[in-house]
């Protein structure tokens, strides 16, 4: 019986009398003084407010890049430092679109990232309702000419869902349909916004791009948007103009922010807590991820303030460009790639304000007990569920491949695509004490994963591939 | 004891027997038949999706009177004609706000209906962040000077009330609010928007114009923006940046629009049932007013296939501009002079798609009776209160200077001001169920009060003084 399993026995037998393992003691102080705590609210709300929107390549990724600098310092962490790499810079121009016949109505859109400009003058073309990748194809197996110049409008709606898996099955046609839609010779895409909103606010979001090819201008339209298209094709002809001004333009230089609590025994292993730094030029980035950015920052403020460090390196990295490539992720895995074996584990919180409701691992067998330790101090906040893998956030799922073990804290999803990637991601969206849950939690998790002599194993070579929404 | 009085008590007596007046016993099956309809909900649709936005001089206007003549004769009025009248044309433009110190944040805007236009590239100007209109007196009168060359803000929120009561309370600090600032020589006004929703979506809605003064700029800020403003300018000097490139134009041809179930006893008395045909530009005006155009519509198409006409002519009067200046109430009396002191009483829906809960009316001694027998009536649907006095609606509520007598079915307002004003008030939010509570209600109503022998009296003339919102 490992040392974990025996605590979870010991703490079956007495659960009130709380943890006697010295790790899991300092765990749970850490959960209780995060618990009523305010500040991974006020740590997002320095973010959205000092510096606001911030995708990558532009003015606001630099700003927020000097805040993070500053900020981590500030918290108590060493070693704090930009990791260079190179970002997309993708920039929104004006953008309208309007239905032009058999009425005339303008609807709410905007550019998906990636996403080709029109001709200054707008696009304006046939509209070809269907809902989805497979519809499409299906459509075009019987007509290959069906999409030919027209404006395709994928009609999808995204379920709201506690785990996020209604965004998960909608989001392939927002990432992959500009491009199918470009291979049937479209002349441009329109979608109901991957969102669970009513409001007259569309969802951007990351499209597919081919190298040198040029890609489809192509757009999100708000619900009530896509409602109305919707039941306007499905009386006969529609015509739309549609006018995007969004340019890419020449890379731009960007970074990772990483800071560290050196460990105290072991510095060289490595626990990675991790967000991401970058936002959508819509909103403020408010839950994505500037509560993921408070609840790391918050977390290691709380254990660097501890009588003592951990065993191992707890290193924070919020990462540069999750949104729009993924150029963060990439550039961590390859400048690090001689300590992945020394990478104990990998948490990232991306999903927004809400309480943590499941927890889960991916390693070697050893990671269950650990788990299982951590559901135990978890379980009186609310974390009352556990699930079979953990797939890891999307900046350090690419560790996979190496074997590093994920750790995921899934958040409530329910509300949080009410307001992703719009206008409407802003600081009011922030439940300062369903983000203290989530902050206590994922503080304890990184605390106990930092400090207990065991391991997570590693992720089995049949279990490397990478997961990707 | 009056007829009323006795069904009253007759109804009291037998409740289940339902009444014996016929007049009664036709407005229970009007009530029933309405009630699980979705007539009002279609006919409201059809408005939105075919015309959309429709604010006063604009091309929608036209539209949306063609719709509704085309509308109420197919719906089975009689002399459905246009009453002419002229219109204000005021037209938005690009609209920008931005913080561009401390910090650089891009704010939601939308200008108010009348609003000045900025010069071309805006004007930058310190923010002067201050609650309400008596906030405001307060400041100037210890420094004259304070808001000379500044951008007013005015911070006041809008309190969620069943009633409406929230929206009552701030809505003079945006008529008011920015020819008060003209006044003490403000460069411009932001408000904070007199709405009650949390999404990026501002509330425009109509602003008092002097004659002959060139009005301010003036815009509304969505809450999250104001929230944000609110928040930096606690911190010290703010500078806002603000482009309005709306326009007012010269007066454009407008009318109302007039139909008619003539009486089969007393033509000469009309009895008004109305709603306003304008919306603003923002969104496709579903709860403002199509809702409302819905229920009057949907409610006389009942009404007109029952087997007998009411005793009196029951007149629908979809007006024109209730929102940028009224010009279509105040047509109506001016045309209708002649015949006011025949108007047996006025009815207009305009609060939106949610259930009526209170029924009240202002008129003579007689009123009473009449609303009782209604109550009975409308009790069984969840109308259950009574207000001391019926306002009327703003299109008809000039008449109380003639002392025609109002009656007001008040809707839950709980949710009307989250979409009121705003490019979210779209179809999707007409809540079809409750919508044909409402036509239930306005139908039974109509119908009594133009088929009773006996009338509402007149509201005495210490009472007929024209409450404004």
């Amino acid at each position: 019986m490992s040392l974990f399993a025996a605590v979870q026995v010991l703490l079956g037998a007495a659960a009130l009398a709380g943890p006697s393992d010295p790790t899991l003691q300092i765990a749970a102080v850490l959960r209780d003084r995060l618990l009523g705590g305010r500040g991974a609210a006020e740590i997002a709300g320095s973010l959205c407010d000092g510096v606001g929107p911030r995708l990558a390549g532009s003015d606001g990724a630099r700003e927020a890049r000097r805040w993070a600098v500053r900020e981590l310092a500030r918290l108590g962490l060493r070693n704090v430092h930009e990791e260079p790499l190179s970002e997309p810079r993708w920039v929104r121009g004006a953008e309208t679109a309007e239905i032009v016949s058999p009425v005339r109505q303008r609807l709410a859109v905007a550019a998906l990232g990636g996403s080709g400009p029109t001709p200054r003058d707008g696009i304006e073309a046939e509209v070809l309702a269907t809902k989805n990748l497979e519809t499409l194809a299906a459509l075009a197996a019987k007509e290959p000419a069906i999409a030919r110049g027209r404006i395709v409008f994928f009609t999808e709606r995204t379920d709201r869902t506690r785990d996020g898996s209604g965004y998960g099955r909608a989001v392939s046609i927002r990432y992959g349909g500009p491009d199918e839609a470009r291979k049937l010779g479209a002349a441009a895409v329109v979608i109901r916004s991957v969102g669970t909103s009513s409001t007259r606010l569309p969802h951007t979001g990351v499209m597919k791009v081919e190298p040198g090819i040029a890609p489809l201008p192509a757009a999100a339209l708000s619900a009530p948007d896509a409602d109305l298209l919707e039941r306007i094709a499905a009386g006969g002809v529609v015509r739309l103009r549609l006018t995007l001004g969004c340019r890419t333009e020449p890379d731009a230089p960007g970074a990772n922010v990483v800071g560290e609590i050196p460990g105290s025994e072991r510095p060289e292993e490595i626990v990675l807590l991790a967000a991401h730094l970058d936002s959508w030029d819509l909103g403020t980035g408010a839950i994505d991820d500037g509560a993921g950015v408070g609840i790391v920052a918050e977390a290691v403020r709380a254990i660097a303030v501890l009588p003592r460090a951990p065993r191992r390196t707890l290193r924070v990295v919020l990462f540069a460009d999750e949104e729009n490539g993924g150029r963060g992720g990439a550039a961590y895995a390859n400048a690090h790639r001689g300590e992945l074996d020394r990478h104990v584990a990998a948490l990232e919180m991306d999903l927004g304000t809400d309480r943590v409701y499941r927890i889960a691992a991916s390693g070697g067998p050893e990671a269950d007990a650990v788990v299982g330790a951590v559901e135990e101090l978890l379980r009186p906040i609310g974390v009352a569920e556990r699930a079979a893998d953990a797939g890891g956030g999307s900046d350090v799922a690419g560790l996979r491949a190496f074997g590093v073990p994920m750790l995921d804290l899934n958040q409530d999803a329910s509300r949080y695509f009410d307001f992703h990637h719009s206008a409407d991601d802003t600081v009011d969206k922030i439940d300062p004490a369903n983000l203290a849950q989530a902050t206590a939690a994922a503080a304890v998790l990184a605390w106990v994963v930092a400090d207990e002599p065991g391991t997570l194993g590693r992720i089995p070579p049949e279990k490397r591939t990478v997961k990707h929404w």
